[in-house]
Order: structure tokens, then sequence, then C-alpha cells
């Protein structure tokens, strides 16, 4: 069978399957499975176009790992053809944990345990079933494997995955100002001292990636009528398994049923093939399709939350830098159990506060470095200057406040 | 509340809603619905960024049409701001009928009535909701209406709805062969003696036009592949609907449960709002879940047809110019009864036959006519003087054997 | 005659000649000729796509003018068919007197007055040509006109010039990082007490706006190996000129002549049609045909710079933040002077200093302002939460030190 | 030095140098000559994008050559780094012997002998300066060198020229129709006995490819107004060279004065180094500046073609299934002679007739042919079932009448 197949790509036109184990992998039930997982989560309901999912950015970020491999070659670095798969096969694997609608329900479903430990754990089983073929590419992931430049590629404030995210979030919701050049950014790619550093002349590339992450922060990923919907859907999960762990019948595929009457905790027990194999099995459609039947529940709170998602009256938002007055939230609140005639302790469901940060380059974190041609290192927001990236660095926190529009 | 609002289109950049109408119509749950339907059923398994949705499609058609009437009102032809909106709400609504997965089940969930007499059942229905304000939008769309040219920029062979699908689905397949230039079909809009014609410097762009379109339907809508997975999806919801009118029990939400146990029929039903307001319940959302729970029924045809589309084992398919032998089928399908361990009636899930079809343009239907600068008109057959357009306009039919691999 | 011409155009796709002067504007041969000025002069010699001209960028900027038009008009605010007339008259004719090779000449060829300047003067001809029909056209470029925000499109810190150059710039030089949103930006203009501002849901678009235009600074309109490329020409027709005041006859067009002879004085000539008229016929073409003979020329120094540019063997250049040292620039003119035995007087051509500098946004200039939804107005380095685009206010000077490469 | 170097290209982003030879063959003053020649000599008039160069050309196509080269590697067909770089210097150099504005000049400033046999005699002449290591790449050119495909990859029906110059030609324009998937065409290159062929699945892609061909042919390389413009240029220097042949004296730069005073044969004299330095010393500048001058010499037809030109009113041209009557051209003639004074002998300048021609893919040349997975070949207009690609082939001549638009 030939396995060099090529995908069609409408974000970089096509991508070559570089081996014969991605192939395979891409095959897997457990990898199709990404299919039906929006990379986005609800973002479509603002930007109508981000419908992208999973297996395509898995697919995208692997065809910017080979242009990566190919560049960091060709400049006199050797990467052997095992360590290419094995990179290859930790780029493609890791998301492969990611729970329905992205980071959406990431700590809804899932009490412990991020989806990149949750992709860890799947990396070990799968390497079970291929006989050992991934275990560098564990070892990768894990940053265990002597060439740290190539976990750097995976998972860094540089690698391929950000790169591809960027792009292609920013093609599909059509919003341009997240536009980078991608090409551009892995041609300058240096390895020095086993460390991933860019070229001198890729540093207003390398400038204009963290301004674009940053403005992809406001504008898609913390929009707020995004964070409405998804603050929605988390509400909705809690409700259901409150409403099942009180002995409620709530319509859901088995799978489902049995995430939503059992804590999923990685630490003792989501390792035993049995538990990941059911998460496996969930995805978008099942809880999509919930949410449109319990829209006609009895329970008020989960019916209510349901055809909100469903019809798109979201939560109504307002965020502020300085924290939300508690009186005024718990006026809100009490304003919902005369109005609805609901239960005071589920108030909380109709409104609620909470905060979002971000922070588009953490220079404390793992650094981006400029090499110079007379071999100098220079880390990111001392090189810049015209303009301070140290001031994007500042992380940024602001508070939200949530309720239903009926209160307003 | 400002109803003017813009969408991000990845397609056309921005798409600017141009009346209230359109804006609450926008809004209204059956349209939203469309949000939940995949434009191309199941081409994505095939082409992996196929994955837009129907709601993006009409949005994208209203985007042209708001173009088609700027031109034709700048060559000095007559349309009424109320025409003008009327058109707009025909154009945003032609495929509010679509079933889940679009063409795939049209005429399985489905067995009297297209897609469009649903979705003018649809308009029906609404028209009582906005109290009569889309009885000329319902006019255009029967082509009852006097100005018949609008009729024409809503369903004939050079619709709006034609020219955004065929570049949607070019740009999200990522088929570049299939990209037609919308912006200057559109420029060279004409009307005459009431009818929609092409001015003669646009007779180029015409002739790509219908070439594209035909290299779409064998590139991407006719492809083999996708061919075998919505045959796949037919026999599965068939054999579901055969298991519930034999008493069995299946997996589905309350709404799709309807369709499965009672036929939809739009002549002495469907159009009681009830059975509409179901069916404007059902998305991909509810068909997925249901298939992906079904792989575990005990039914084996059914639970081998789930398990195959879910882990993308599809049906091989093989195509010909000429029918196949009787015979051959035949003993595929005694292969099946023999393998599986199922009955004879049963086997024609496993292996079977049918035909495809496809013309790019048929000159026997309303016709593409383009005006001279002396006024003379003629059909685009007629003017084509490189290249026999008449040649794309015979039907092209082929044969088609489907079969499960482990037959093959 | 049918003047409602499109002009197909890789940018923007189509762009639609909106008046019949416009149409007459185009054909004359004043506009004609800046078919014959490269937008970037010299900018092609680093990136081979940037050949296009200052005619494509006037049709640009009219595009966006018609667009911005539109907008603010569907915001209800009043501008009449003659005001739209001239403020189209006015973004088209903004760069008509442009020197060859645009900026890189401009304070060579003439000595007292800008392009701005000498395009009011060929403004001012042609409304004699045509009646007087471009008097408010006039009033509008040099801000005489009541409806002050009629100006700011054509000339402030936001106006359709500087949209379409960055865009455009970014386009053909495959820079991307200098790709704007500008059907955004144009999207979010309102006028506020006869004062263009922006919406204040279009912040981040004119964050990236500002950003990009620093970028491209940095990156191409002050690239050294361009600006190297551009002092070659400046030193050129400056040693050209030089020559012929003593007497030499050099290999040049009529016209280019008159200016190699004679001062062009805005102020005591320029106005007279002959000089203007003179000036209108040179372009790129006499400048850089009269270059390739020059490199044949006796005089060492003329020849010498006309064949480096013909070769490309440029400038060398060399930046700093600090001034250079003046000893060591004297050490580099004396081994001129004994390297290619020319006079000490001319060793000013083969070695030298100069300063350039840039600042993307200047909020001492006329101000970039946000709207609030409840009307307030904010200057945009108050407004910009998370980054402080005063820091990309600050002007950035640097010094540069040019010389032969023989030198180095 | 550092001789890796990329170059930015808006038709397919980035460009990277493959090898050392190609950067210092890309730095000789006969390529950077290139730069000086638009690609499409007077089609800018029409379409005001189409002025990228001959140099972004020949860039683009050795771009699509290492593509080239790597997919047919990577099917297991050997190319030694020696044939790689042969064939990269070859398709890099395939123009350079382009007269100024590329194929309008080619038989007006040169009598005998084309662009190719120009080109190959400065290739000699290189392969002198260096050292004989374009041996190679000359008989790859010339079709001498064993391994046949690498020829057919610089000049068959389907090189890297044509896939480079319909999609950059497309890109520059502005006309969509003419866009080709280059990526997927290469994608789908094979070799089969030393023939260059197209895998079975690369079939629409190649049908695409020769309609686009097709329509760029009829859309840009034939419209009519670029015709009109070309038969002004090739008048032009004909009567230049007339009037010069006669003792007049006419400004023009050395090198082009001994174009326009004497013949330019290939046989004899052109393959002396002197000549063909003189020919790399004339572009497109040259010619413009001159025409400019010429515009306001004392010969009636030389100055009204020229200010025709610069002025942009070309000649009238009517094109014709049939030839046309030779009485009516006469009576033109004679009107010509009448209005402007001229003498009999001179009114073919200002009316005559002539003929175009196109074929888009000729099945007598060297034939497409498509391979099957069985390994079976046949020639694309026996495959293609849909469309009768044949029909494209038949090559389509057409007649044309010019004359001054005062004769209309």
């Amino acid at each position: 069978m030939n396995k060099k197949k090529i995908f069609n790509d409408p974000v970089y036109g096509f991508i070559t399957i570089p081996c014969e184990i991605i192939f395979d992998l891409i095959e897997h039930p457990w990898f199709q499975r990404l299919r039906r997982i929006r990379q986005l989560g609800l973002t479509h309901l603002v930007y109508p176009g981000a419908i992208h999912t999973r297996l395509h950015h898995a697919l995208g970020a692997l065809h910017l790992m080979t242009q990566a491999v190919d560049t960091i070659r060709s400049k006199g670095h050797e990467i052997s053809d095992k360590e290419a798969e094995a990179v290859y096969c930790a780029i493609l694997l890791h998301d492969i944990g990611h729970a329905p609608f992205s980071h959406a329900l990431e700590h809804t479903l899932i009490h412990s345990g991020s989806h990149e430990q949750i992709s860890l754990a799947f990396m070990e089983l799968l390497n079970e079933q291929f006989e050992g073929k991934l275990s560098t590419c564990i070892d990768i992931f894990t940053n265990r494997y002597p060439k740290q430049f190539l976990h750097q590629l995976v998972s860094s404030q540089l690698d391929m995955d950000r790169v591809d995210y960027l792009n292609r979030d920013s093609f599909y919701t059509g919003v341009l100002e997240g536009t980078i050049g991608a090409q551009r950014i892995i041609k300058m790619l240096e390895v020095h001292n086993d460390e991933l550093v860019i070229e001198e002349k890729g540093i207003y590339s390398i400038e204009k990636f963290i301004i674009a992450r940053r403005l992809m922060y406001w504008q898609v990923y913390l929009h707020k009528t995004v964070l409405g919907a998804e603050q929605l859907l988390i509400r909705i999960i809690q409700r259901a398994k409150e409403l099942c762990n009180s002995g409620c019948k709530l319509f859901a595929s088995p799978a489902l049923q049995h995430f939503l009457h059992h804590e999923f905790n990685l630490k003792n027990g989501a390792r035993d093939r049995k538990t990941l194999e059911l998460f496996a099995r969930i995805d978008d459609y099942d809880i999509y399709n919930s949410v449109k039947v319990w829209a006609d529940e009895s329970d008020i709170v989960l019916s209510r939350l349901c055809s909100g998602l469903i019809n798109r009256r979201l939560y109504k938002i307002r965020i502020s830098k300085e924290p939300f007055d508690v009186q005024a939230v718990e006026e809100k609140k009490k304003e919902c159990v005369s109005r609805f005639g609901i239960k005071e302790e589920d108030a909380g469901y109709f409104a609620f506060t909470g905060t979002i940060s971000n922070n588009a380059y953490d220079p404390k974190d793992e650094q981006i470095r400029i090499i110079y041609k007379d071999g100098t290192l220079k880390e990111l927001t001392e090189v810049s200057d015209q303009m301070d990236i140290a001031i994007l660095s500042r992380p940024v926190q602001k508070h939200f406040l949530c309720y239903l529009e009926e209160l307003a």
C-alpha cells in the first residue's frame, strides 16, 4: 500500500506524509477522533469560519515540522532519520488527549491532568500497540531525549504547534491581524549548543509572531462572546454531572454517561486502558447532541443553559481591569432566585465572576534567543531596540462577570 | 440594537448584513441549525479542510447577492429596496430545509420532497412568524414574482448559490482547480428582457465557471472515496430504520427517533408545524452520535457499517463506464452471507451497485445567454468558438460497485 | 464611450472607476506618466517583486477611497456626489508630482518643494484644462474645504494613501509582516465633529497598522541595501549636474538635459506651464537609460557610480545608533583619493555619512483618535492598554556610513 | 560569502538559491539585465499589474525546478548533484537572450534567430567565463544530454518555464482564470523510460493547465489592445531603423544606435562577443526613453506612432475569423495619405493587416503522456473522457486589421 499520501490543506496547499508510521498513526481511530473535535471550541459562534479541527491542526504542525527538520539539517546539524521520525510522531500526537471542544472542557470533564498528560497516556498505549516504535517520540515529548532542541520544536515558546495554530486560526477566523510568516520563521531557525535559536535577520518576524499572538488572544481566544459561550458550556457539564450524581437520568451516549457519573482521574485510573478507551470515544458530537436534548429537561437550570447555547442566547459578559464588587454579584444572584424560582445554591449557574489572563511571551519561561553572526546570543526582550517586547511579556489579568441576559 | 453586523469570512474577507430582517433571520434557531450541518457531508474524510457549514455558505451566497444587486442597479435596471430585501431573504433561506449531512441523506431521511421543497415549507412557517414580511421572498423563490431575473439570481444555472458553493468548496477542499472569478462573473451580469444574461466580455469567465464546475464534480463531489462514505451513511440510516420498524430500540435523540420510526412525507404532514419543528432539531450531531453508539449494536449489519464509518474503513468502490455484471455482484453477496453469517436479504447492505451522473451545464435547462454590444443574444454553447462547451453539456453517467473491503 | 471601466488589480481584485472625470484624468498623459515611475524606487534590488508603479498605487488608493466614502455614508454622514467626486480626484492625483524613482530623487532633481507641492501645481494646471472642475478637489487637498474629514481621508496619519501603500508594498515585496486588514480599518472609520476617528472595536486593527508600518520601515523602506542603492542614485544625479554645470555634455533626453542644467525651483518658475511640462516628461526611463550610458563616461566618479548601480555593486553601508567618528570617515576619503586618483573635493562621492529616522506614529501630529460607544474620544496612545503604542511613537534616528566596497 | 540567499517572491513566498554557481550567475550583469525587461512587454497598458520582469520569472522557474527535482528523486529516479545543478542553470538562463519588451521585439531588433538561440549564444560565452562549468547545462538545454527528461523539464509542453509563467502572469495580471495548481502538477511528475510523464491522478490538473493556458492566450497574451500596442512598438522600431538607414540621426543610447544601424544576424556575427555584449546593454529603458524623445521628431510617421504609444492612443484593431478584404485596407491607406500628407509607401505604418494564432496544446509536438498504475502510457487527448482536449489542440488562427484611430 502506498503510504506516501498527500493531503490538501487550504492553509499550506499540500501536506506530504513523510513516513509509514505517520500514515499508520493517522489511520488510527484515536487520531481520527480529532476530526470530531473543533480546534477552537465554540469560537465559531463569533467567527463562523472557525470550524477547523484538531486533526487538521495536527497535520499542519506535522507539515511545519518537516520543513523545520529540513532547515536545521541544511544548516549542518545532524538529525538522524530515526530522530526525524520520532519528532514527527511527537508533533502529530501532541494533542491526541484533547477533550471535546478543546480547551473549553479541559478541566471540566477531567479533574486532574492537562491534555498534555492525557496525550502522553495515549502515546504510551500506542507505543505498546506499535511495539515500542514510539519510545524515542515519547522521550522527546517528555524532554528526556539528549537532543533538547527536538523537544523545543514540539513544545516551547516557538514550537511548531504555536506556529501552526496562529496561522491556522487566523486563516479560518479571517482575523488577518494574526497572520504570521510561518515559512520565514522556520527558515530563521538555528541550533546553538543544543538550543533552538533564531538567526539575527529573523528578529522582525519573531516580533511579529509575538504581536500576532497577543492580538489573537484579545480578538479571538479571549473574545468576550466566545468566553461567554465557553462558560455556558462548562456550566452545562457541571450541572449535568451534579444531576447525574444526585440520581437523575440524562440523555447521553454510553461513553459520555461514564464521564458524567465518574471522575476522570489520571493518577489512579486513566492510565488503565479501559477509561482511556472510553475517553477516546467522546467528542464534540456526544456533548452537543446531549446539550440539544437537555434543552427540554425539567431541571430549569440545565434546560435554560442548554437552550441558551443552542439558540445563541449566551451569557452577557462584562470585562474589567478591577475585580467586580461582591455585593453587586450577590444581588444578581438574588434576582435569579426570585425570577427563575431556583434554589439559592443554584444561582451561581446564572451569575458569577472569574478571571482571564494572557501573556504573549514570557521571558522567565524558556526564552526565545537570537543568535548573531559573531555567535553571541541575546534574549528577545533585550534585542528589540524600537519596541519594548518586554511590555508584551507582562501578564495581563482581567476580571469578568457573566450573567443571563434576562438579568440585564 | 445594532443590526448592521459584519461577519468575518475566510473566503470574501467580510460579509455585511444588508438589512434588519436578514439579521433577525440569521438569529433564528432554524437558521442557526445550519451551523451544525456540513456543506459537503462526508467529503472531509478525503479533503480534511472540507468542514465548512451550510450556514457559512448561506452567508456567502447572501454576500454575492448584495454585489449582484449593486451591479445590476448600476447598469440602470431598477430593483426596489423591497425587492432587494426579498431576494436577500430568498438566497439566505434557500438551503434552510437541508437534511443532516446535506445531500447525503436528502432522500434517506425524507422520502417525498427535495430540500428545496422543505426550504419552502420552512419559509412559509417563517412568513407567519414574521407577519407576512417574507411574501415577496417566497414569490421570488417559487418564480411567481413578475421580475423573473430575481428568481434566476436565486436559482438558475448561474445563480449566486452555485457561484458561492464552487468558490467556497474549492477554498476549503484546497482543490484550486475549482476556483472561479466570482467577482468578475458578477460584474458581467446584465438583465435583458427580464432575463439574467452575461456581457460579451465575460464569456471566458463563464467558460471557466462551467469547466471548474465539471472539475469539482469529478475531483470532489463524486470522488470515489466520498461516494463510498456517503453510501455507507445512507445504508446505515436505512438499516436503522428497518430495525426500528421491526421493534428494536436504538440509541437516538428524541427528534431522530421520530424520523427513524416515521416516514417524513412532505405532502401530508410535513407542512404541519410539529413535524417540521422536529426536523429542525436534527443535524449532523444527532446522526453521528448515534452512529458511534450503534457501532456496538448486536445487529451485525448495523454495527459493521457504523464501525466502518467511524474508523474510516469505508466501502471499496469500483467505477466503470459500463454496468457491472449482475452475476459478479450476486457472488459478492453470497460471499457476504457465508462470511458474516447474515441473512441473504441483508447481503445488499454489504455489496451493491448504482449509478452517478453529472453534467456541468445543460443547455436544455435554463440557458446561459450572452449579450453582445449590439443587443443580440446567443446561447453559451453557440458562442464558444475555441472550445465546444457543448461537450461539457453532454451528461456523463458512470456505474459503481460498492462492497466491504473484507470481500476484496 | 463607456467610462465605467474596471481595472484588474492583483491586490484588491477589481477596481471600478466611479465617475467620468476620474476616467478622463487617468487617460491624461501626466497621469499615464506614473506608469513609468516605480513606487519603491530601487527597492526591487533587494525585493525583486517590488516593481509596482505609482499609477497602480494611485488606483489602489482611489479604490479604498470609494469604500471609505461608502462606509462613512452608511453611518449617516452626508457626502454629496460632488464632494465624493472631489475626494476621488484628490486621492487619484495626490502623487502626480512625484519625481522619477519616487522619494529617492525627490530632493535631488528638485530643490525647493516637496512632491506634494508639485502635485498641487499640476492639479492647478489640470483645473484649467478641466474648466474648473477640480476646484473642490484642490480645496480638499489643501485643507481649505469646510468638511475637514475629507482632507483627512487624503492626507493624515490614517489616510487612504498610507492604507494602500502599506498593503501594496507588503504584497509586492512579499514581506507579509506588513499586511494590514485594509477592509477592516475602513469599516471602522467614523466621523465625529468633522474629524475622522476610529470605532472602539477597530483598536486592534489600528495597533496592527502602526506596528506593520514600523516593520515595513525597518524591513523595506530603510533596508540598508536599499538605502545604499538610493544614495548611489542621488550621488549620480548630483555628479551629473555638477559636470553639466561645468560644461560637460552628457547623454540625456532633452527633458532630462533641462533639469541637469537648471535648478527646478517651484517658487519662481515651476508653476509656469513650460517647466512643469518638461518635468512631466521625465520618469525612471530617462534616468536609468542615462545611468547606463554614463557608466562609460570618462569622469571616474560618474562612471564608477553608474557602473556600480547597473551591476549591483552598491555602496557598502554601516548603520549605528551613534554618529560615526569624523576622523574615520576622513581616512576613508583619503584612501579614495589615492586609490582612484580623484580630487580631494570629490572624495565625498565615494565615502560619506548621513542619518535616517522614522516614527511609525506621531501623536503630536494629527492624532489618531478612538470613539467609544458613549461618544467619548481618546487618543490612540492612551487607549492601548496591553502595549504602549507610545513607544512606537518615539522617533528613532540612526546614523549611516556609505563607502565603495573597494574601500572595505 | 554566504550564497545560500533567500529571495522573497509574492507568488511562491520564498525562493532559496540551491547552489553557489546559481548565486554567481544571478549576480552576473547579463542576468541582472533581465530586471529591466518586462515579462509581458506592453501588457501592462491593459492589466496595470503586469509589470513583472524576466528576472523574476527566471527565479520562479528555478524555484519550481528545485521542487521538480525533489519530487522525481523521491520517486526513486536518480538525478546526481551535478545534473541537478546543470538543470538549475539551464532553467535560470533559458531566457537570458530575450530582447527588450520580450516577445514584442523578438523579430524586429533581431532578424535571424529566436531568443532561445541567443540564450544559447550567451550560455556559451558564460561557459567560457565560468571555465566550463556550464557544459552539462548547455547539453541539457540543447537536448544532447543522455537523460532526456532533464531537457523536458526545461523545454517541453509541460516544462517549468510554462508552469511558472502561467502562474506568474495570472497572478500579476489579476486574471484568476489562469491560475494553475503548480504545486500539484509538480507532485504528479513521473519519469518513465527516460520520458517525463504525469501520474494518472494528476489528469484533472493537467486538463486545467491546458485550459488555463488557452484562457490566458485569449484574455492576456493575444488581448486585442495589447496586440495593438505591440504592433505599434514594432512599427516604431521599423520606422526608426528605416530613418537611420537613410541617414537620419535619432536620439538613442550608443548600444541601441548600433542595432538601429546594423542588422543583428546570429549566423555571422552575433556569436562574436562584441555584438552580444552590445545586445546585453539594451533593455526596455533604451527603447522607451527613445520612443518618448522621438515623439517630437520631424518625421510625421515616427512622431505620430511614438506619441500614440506614450499617450496610450494605440492602434484600433479589429479581429475576424476571415481575412480582411484587401480593397478595404487599401482605402484606409489612401485615407492616410491624404489625411496625414505622407508618402504612399509609408501608409502601411498607419493601416495594415496580419494574423495571430494559438494552440494551447499540440499533440503532434512532444506529447503530454499519462502513466497508469499498471504502467501503461496514454497520450493526453485519448484519456480525457469527459472533455475532448483534442479540440483545444486544433490551432486557432485569427486575422486582424490595425489602423490609427483618426481613420475610424
